[in-house]
């Protein structure tokens, strides 16, 4: 598959919408790339139904057999491979100006603005960077600088970027490499020691789905982490989560729960950073942001956003309060750029750290991804989407017991599905289980054989939709990659 | 000038070559514009010389009255604004293939081959990025898996990135934010404690030209400051310098002074990093990169770029040996992508570690700015104008006394100028004093005033060429904005 699926990793020499194609000319369709594109761009999806057999080379033996309709709305967001919308901006901007941010310019103004009417008022501040990981890095250097705290309370199995300072707030990273640092507090989900609370999952942590308000009770489980922090005299500078914590299993936290933790964090003195790298710009399909599945009232002190963000492109972007920017270049910061708008409702400032952050091509691949998004009605497809995948899998389900749990989030249930991400199969939510009482997916080898090719080679490694689809593909559809080897 | 110049900032729309135009027409000369492009671009610069009057808005009151002839054979080097060539491989990709790092894809491989083309076969590895920040923070984890390792030891007032970590071991920037941490030891220009040791600056420190061997006595005082952290238990990971350390002062490491300060470093158990994301790609003239100056023996341990790379695309890489590698991924790190490739003397491997850094347009991106700088004999050209600005600034030193010094490299003279950066003015190598014994350049009115306008919005701030070609447009110059008001 990709490229740390050895030993026969895809070389892809092109790509267009939903699909991929190698370079023996076989075509794919593009189920792991979780980060910049939408799978299924709806002009190409639309009502479409077709066999097709693939062309395969002497290297690659999988079987690209059948494609079948995921739904009858258009495709996930953003807005598939090369739109042309988004090639045609950068290219219309890389002719005419591309230089470092140290000058004024409408782009990032204009970009700043429209990211603003996604968000609540009060996060009117925007900085431009060029990789999630810078986004998460300057929300580290902002809470820090606002708060004058240095701790950072994070999620158990959380990934929030691959630079040393993000490696300390990673558990998946940390764990495997330099270990915990004195100032990291892990929400574990096992309490291995006084510095871990349980992570807010009510399929398998210790409060779930029958406990009457698991918000609350996992919000204390914080607070007691916070407690125990403050005892030994350190001092909270932010809490960080993904909005959906992803690399730690698709995990839907019980609504409340946010506001719950940033009540106990604001107390502490700290602020609230949603991490929407992976989970934002429409993809859940109710919202705009994951955060905002949360319930109206709850804002917080920092939002993050990258991948999706320029379909792509290197771009990134962090959103935050006039408090939170005013404590940070009180500091006498440098910055390369620096724009404001004024609308009835909204003032927006927006500001370039890194030197190519939010250069005139960024911006104009940005704000051509968000009219795409506007245009094609992409956040509803995705409603429609994961309600259609929500149908099916509930159906599988109830046929296959070792299923043990199916998370999405779409109007119907009440639940969500992060469509893309479901479709990379790595993180997939149905939930495996050998024991519907321990819920220990370690032996679940049945689970992988229904979702796992019947033989090596014998079928598609990229056709996981056979597989949520599910039942005209059992025993045949794609395999499930392990969650171990996705890094985002 | 540029946003940071208060209060009237430049808007600019578009941009071409050396040139770049504000919104109500007004051309520039682009001489800040210091990591994307050359400032002279050789087709539209070659024996140009003419008068202009500039369209000015009320808001722009700049007087662009004259361009004078740089040279006869083009301009500094990368590529220029907009440069065809460059914005066409954009192009071509953007409409072929924009996905993040996951597969393999060629030009990942044959980008790295070509820059192991201009390196010392030892640097073999390629990791690439999305900005020269990420690159120093992997630089930093590189060394320390390496080494085993914690500590870095800097020169002062560098700057190396916008990132928590590089803030950390950027001079410039902590002394002014969060301190400086217990495992960072500066090379400092003043003794200030046991933990710094002086700039290698033989016109303005401690062993100064008249010196029988300045690269020795400056190694030895980097030698000082490892063994003082040593005797506290502190261990050495990683010697971080600029390969001409810019935000510094422009200062030229006497010839030998890298071997010597590696072999401390060494024996510490450290790796050097040669910093040349601000110096390299040729700006020099005589070497592709400022580290070569150092002499053919010496071989950093790692080499990081960033800026010149992508011509304005946000595009970074770092180089290292195999050794080097191998321990980082020995602990099980993940990476996006890889490639390697043979020849008859090199193997190069291509990594990516950031999920869209080495994404198939970056590469082709980067592979352009080569193939133009190859084309155009770009670095050849950048001697050319050397020798030529050292010339006309010799003349002036004669003049004016105040100049201290002037600080070039090109082949004639044996010193160097990094041209566009000399072009920003900021950068500027002339060295104002008060006075020749302390070479305070504290109360250097008469300098300011040579080198700025007669009055306000009187002159062309962004014409600095007219200042420092000098003698004809004395009193009626550019600004050179000051140092502090410059990041990079």
């Amino acid at each position: 598959m990709a490229v740390h699926y050895l030993p026969d990793p895809v070389k892809i020499v092109r790509a267009q919408g939903q699909y991929m194609y190698d370079e023996q000319g076989a075509e794919y369709i593009d189920c792991i790339n979780n980060v910049a594109h939408g799978q299924y761009h709806t002009s190409g999806w639309q009502g479409r139904r077709e066999s097709q057999g693939c062309e395969l080379g002497p290297r690659v033996t999988r079987d690209c057999r059948q494609r079948s309709q995921l739904g009858d709305e258009g495709g996930p967001i953003p807005v598939g491979h090369c739109h042309p919308l988004v090639v045609q901006a950068a290219h219309e901007q890389n002719q005419v100006l591309n230089t470092n941010s140290r000058y004024l310019h409408d782009n990032i103004v204009d970009y700043a603005q429209r990211l603003s009417e996604t968000l609540p008022e009060q996060l009117c501040v925007f900085y431009f960077l060029n990789s999630g990981s810078e986004a998460n890095d300057l929300a580290l250097r902002l809470a820090r600088h606002y708060t004058g705290h240095q701790d950072v309370v994070v999620l158990d199995h959380a990934y929030h970027g691959h630079l040393s300072s993000l490696i300390d707030i990673s558990p998946y990273k940390f764990r495997n490499l330099d270990g915990q640092k004195e100032w990291v507090h892990v929400v574990c989900t096992t309490q291995l020691n006084n510095r871990s609370a349980p992570l807010p999952d009510t399929y398998r942590g210790p409060y779930q789905k029958d406990h009457p308000n698991p918000a609350v009770a996992y919000a204390n489980e914080v607070k007691r982490v916070v407690s125990s922090a403050q005892e030994k005299g350190r001092k909270i500078a932010a809490f960080f989560a993904e909005s959906l914590p992803s690399v730690g299993g698709q995990i839907i936290p019980p609504a409340g729960y946010f506001s719950q933790v940033a009540e106990h964090i604001h107390r502490a003195g700290g602020v609230f950073v949603a991490d929407e790298i992976q989970v934002g710009f429409g993809r859940i399909g109710k919202h705009f942001w994951a955060f905002q599945l949360q319930g109206k009232d709850f804002v917080p002190d920092i939002v993050t956003m990258g991948k999706s963000i320029g379909n792509g492109h290197p771009v990134a972007c962090v959103a935050t309060t006039q408090p939170v920017a005013r404590a940070f270049e009180a500091t006498g910061v440098e910055y390369f750029n620096t724009g404001m708008t004024h609308s009835a409702s909204h003032l927006t400032c927006s500001l370039s750290l890194a030197q190519f952050g939010g250069n005139p091509v960024s911006c104009a691949v940005g704000l051509a991804v968000l009219n795409v998004l506007e245009k094609e009605q992409l956040q509803a497809h995705a409603s429609s989407v994961g309600s259609f995948l929500m149908e099916l899998l509930g159906q599988q389900k109830i046929k296959h017991p070792i299923i043990g749990d199916v998370r999405c989030y779409c109007p119907k249930q009440h639940s969500w599905v992060q469509e893309s991400q479901y479709m990379t199969g790595a993180l997939a939510t149905p939930e495996p289980l050998s024991s519907v009482h321990t819920k220990d997916p370690s032996q679940s080898s049945y689970f992988l054989k229904l979702f796992s090719p019947p033989s090596e080679g014998a079928s598609c490694a990229q056709h996981p939709q056979e597989a949520q689809v599910g039942a005209q593909a059992e025993g045949e559809a794609s395999t499930l990659a392990p969650q171990a080897g996705l890094v985002s």
